[in-house]
């Protein structure tokens, strides 16, 4: 390249929207803006009295794009070698499954006048828990029929998911909404639908990262599952579906930008616009997620997003979520797993049992110089279930080997080491299969604040840790997927290569104490076996709940 | 009795002595002092370095004795209807095993001027655990030679006892104080020789309670072990049992108080002496055992003291550790049983976990109206190991059912619960043997400051608790046996029909929710079978012990 090109990054997160401008061979990020959704509670619209609801307005997402997207321009102006005219593409990531009901012109229906007071008529954020039953209902049609359509989930949906909402959408929304919808979107692809002006919702381009780890989408049965599976449910839910969509994967170009978009911020009309990818899988891409390199990114809850090219593809993996072909880098099976409270089990502690007496900081102070087996404790890091790879979340917490002179430092330790070892169960179950990681690269919250964190994983999974560079991940990772779209790179690896940051700081593991960490892993895991399914304790944390959910009633 | 008459408790504790007057047929507590040893830190003498070390100097018992006798009866001699005449006995309890090497006039090696310095000279203390590997020795040879003398404990023998404490101290005491020490005597046993003035070591009478629980003492071999036996371990500690001692129980004369004493305190000279009794024991008679009521002594730890009548007992108890003939009442096995950690627990939590930053006061408001299984938790209270029914100190506490919105309180409840439920593991294996219990007496300061304890206990036992009426149990006890001893009454349940008060609240428990409390216990039950010897998963407390020791080394 001799003239430096640029590539926009928008990343959608559950309360704001931030856009990022990246020169594409230093990675160099020039302009950056933050907007934060109006409507609701940071963003959320929460249901009278339904606490698993939550939805968003659909009006944040074209307001907040359209203003940050200007503001973080504004800021690139005055960078180096910059002009509007060198952005060559754009990528988008959001939250998912964050579906959204669109009419034939492929509006929102949310930004429409007539439905704005009606949550269903909104987008469903992916933290939205209605559609419990449906997501039971699917998993039972599917194991009956012995149909394929969540071999790539373990068998598993969750409500979190796309048809789940999209069933209960159907079931609860008022006709009239319902009349007045034509397709079912992903926030990941109504952006780049929006981006490029496509204006019949048939047409709009889907992809494959959303679709594949939360649509059962598979090229194996050619797209999302068939309409005769989907009338299972309803015959209005697989008209949802759009006539057979076309789907691309992160960095194909689903079109250009439309000329409305390119005349208002003075872009290119040859501005390519990628297709979308869910947020944690584009900040696996933004933090330097590889053939050997897993991505963590760790706050109250983990993420892992690991590859497998597919000459390493042994099928999918038992325990593991999602295991999608092209799901975030052509050429390679994409792997997403990740445990249910990391963070939040910290916080916990500090927080709700401790009262804030002592900080983490203090806390891991405390802890540092302590080696494997110090705590005397070993816990199950199950606070908030498991979800891989026993994808059971009626599993609790449990501390064993409490004496009186337990300290508040060794159970805080004690808890961060029952998160390493929670990790260290899915990379082995991975390894099965044919993954090796080489090494860890931490992101999100936890992996910035707390290098106790990193040190104790990097000891427990034998294994480097590397902390990720950039703080923008998400939106960098985006940008990525964007210059790759606009023929910057010609692969996603490329692109990485030059945009994604060194890491801020490594750990690497002290070999030295491998045999003890090794051992007291083995008691983890010992114990992690017995409290699991058929493992002789599983009954007794669901009795547990059981006893306290009557109780409380 | 026409004319009402008196009986004295003395009491030592671990760091003072508590002398009661006390009106026999009505319980009225007349006069009452109490003297603070003075010697090391609140009574008790640390080694230089050695930490298990624990002695007190017998000077402290001489003088406490006179000092809180005199101010005692000064406080009774303005009662009504009292005058010193008219008391008729002494009874004495004290801490056991608490061992004191005395010289051939029967006077404690430790008052005298030459040995002042010398610890191995003093008194020691029963919780000096100097004596590990002595009492492992003893074991090994009862078991290689298929002796009974364990029979009645369990197999068990504590570093706390008599015999191992006696042959430790004959193999670190230098050769002087050994050579001037004609008998090892029982701290309850060397106060009754002391008032009733006997002057020569051979002729101190043996109380059975303490020889009974401490010192291997059975009627069966008629006495202490055989000498032959002793002689396993060392020559001399064979002598220090005295040329065939007597042994007497509660509420048995030793014989007359002395002249000097009943001058000195203008006392008769016809007043009884009883044999000493260990100070739970006597706590227990203060509170009111009875055949079917067990009195459960609730301190940092508890203490149990139940009753099976000859015709109903059935041997030694597995796994209880004292099953001991007249050990309290004649006619009536005594059966003394614990949980090494109550309030210990209850403390570790509050203070060291939350570092008081919730009170127990405040804790058990907020615990107070869950329900059975509402915690949705379940405790094993095994933080200093389980004392009774699987004498195992290596095991550790655990916690399992945590989830992200546990909160302090319930954590707090589930440790009480977890105590109720140990305790009922061992009434149970006690109903195995023959004993049932119809009522729980509970004393001590848990059983005074915290209704909620009761009120769990009685729901978690399914039996009424009633607080015990006097605070000052064991003093009580002890007058209660002076007041036999001295022949106010024919039997010491005589004398706790007229002595001990009422109980000071009473729980009924609630029959209703028997069903939940039982499956709640069943699942406690099952981590309990499940984590000790031989369960699958004892191992790994141990092993975690023994992590934390070779990490902390």
């Amino acid at each position: 390249m001799s003239e430096p090109v640029f590539s926009i990054g928008v990343d959608y997160g559950t309360n704001a929207v931030r856009v990022l401008v990246v020169r594409c061979d230093t990675g160099e990020e020039i302009g950056a803006a933050v907007y934060d959704y109006k409507h609701g509670e940071k963003g959320i619209l929460a249901g009278k009295g339904e606490m698993h609801l939550a939805r968003q307005s659909p009006r944040d997402y074209i307001d907040g794009l359209n203003e940050a997207l200007g503001k973080a321009l504004a800021q690139a102006d005055g960078a180096e070698a910059f002009s509007r005219e060198r952005i060559v593409g754009i990528g988008v990531s959001a939250t998912a499954s964050t579906p959204v009901p669109v009419d034939r012109e492929a509006v929102p229906l949310g930004v429409r006048d007539e439905f704005q007071e009606d949550l269903s008529a909104q987008a469903w954020l992916w933290k939205d828990h209605t559609s419990i039953a449906e997501a039971e209902e699917i998993v039972e049609v599917v194991k009956k029929k012995e149909l394929p359509y969540l071999k790539f989930y373990s068998g598993l949906m969750s409500p979190e998911w796309f048809w789940p909402k999209a069933l209960k959408f159907i079931r609860s929304a008022p006709e009239v909404v319902r009349k007045a919808t034509a397709a079912w979107l992903e926030l990941t692809d109504l952006v780049p639908a929006y981006l490029t002006g496509v204006s019949v919702a048939d047409d709009v381009v889907r992809g494959i990262c959303s679709a594949g780890f939360k649509g059962m989408y598979s090229e194996e049965w050619g797209g999302y599952p068939p309409k005769d599976f989907l009338k299972n449910f309803s015959e209005e839910v697989a008209r949802l579906a759009g006539r057979s969509p076309v789907f691309k994967g992160p960095g194909e170009s689903v079109g250009s930008l439309s000329d409305e978009m390119a005349s208002r911020y003075g872009l290119s009309r040859k501005v390519q616009v990628s297709a979308g990818i869910i947020d944690a899988h584009s900040g696996a891409l933004g933090s330097g997620v590889g053939e050997r390199s897993l991505v963590s990114v760790m706050g109250t809850s983990s993420c892992n997003i690991g590859l497998i090219p597919y000459e390493r593809y042994r099928g999918p993996i038992p325990g593991i979520s999602g295991v999608i072909k092209d799901g975030v880098v052509p050429g390679m099976y994409a792997v997403e797993s990740g445990q249910g409270a990391v963070g939040d089990i910290f916080a916990w502690f500090v927080e709700r049992i401790l009262g804030g007496r002592c900080s983490h900081e203090e806390l891991t102070e405390r802890a540092r110089n302590m080696g494997p087996g110090e705590t005397g404790l070993v816990a199950l890091d199950w606070h908030n279930g498991n979800r891989n790879v026993l994808m059971d979340m009626e599993l609790s917490g449990l501390i064993v080997g409490l004496r009186l002179d337990t300290t508040v430092e060794q159970i805080y330790r004690a808890l961060i080491e029952a998160t390493a070892f929670g990790l260290r169960t899915i990379i082995e179950r991975k390894k099965e299969y044919g993954y090796e990681v080489e090494n860890l690269i931490a992101c999100g919250g936890i992996a910035k604040k707390n290098d106790l964190v990193c040190r104790i994983y990097a000891d427990v999974l034998g294994v480097p840790v590397h902390v990720a560079g950039s703080s923008e991940a998400c939106a960098l990772g985006a940008a990525v997927c964007g210059a790759v779209a606009g023929g910057a790179f010609q692969s996603l690896s490329a692109a990485q290569e030059k945009m994604v940051p060194k890491a801020r700081g490594s750990f690497e593991p002290n070999l030295g104490q491998r045999g003890i960490w090794d051992e007291v892993y083995g008691i983890y895991r010992d114990r992690y076996e017995h409290y699991s399914r058929g493992g002789g304790g599983g009954d007794i944390m669901k009795s547990l709940l059981a006893l306290r959910d009557e109780a409380q009633a």
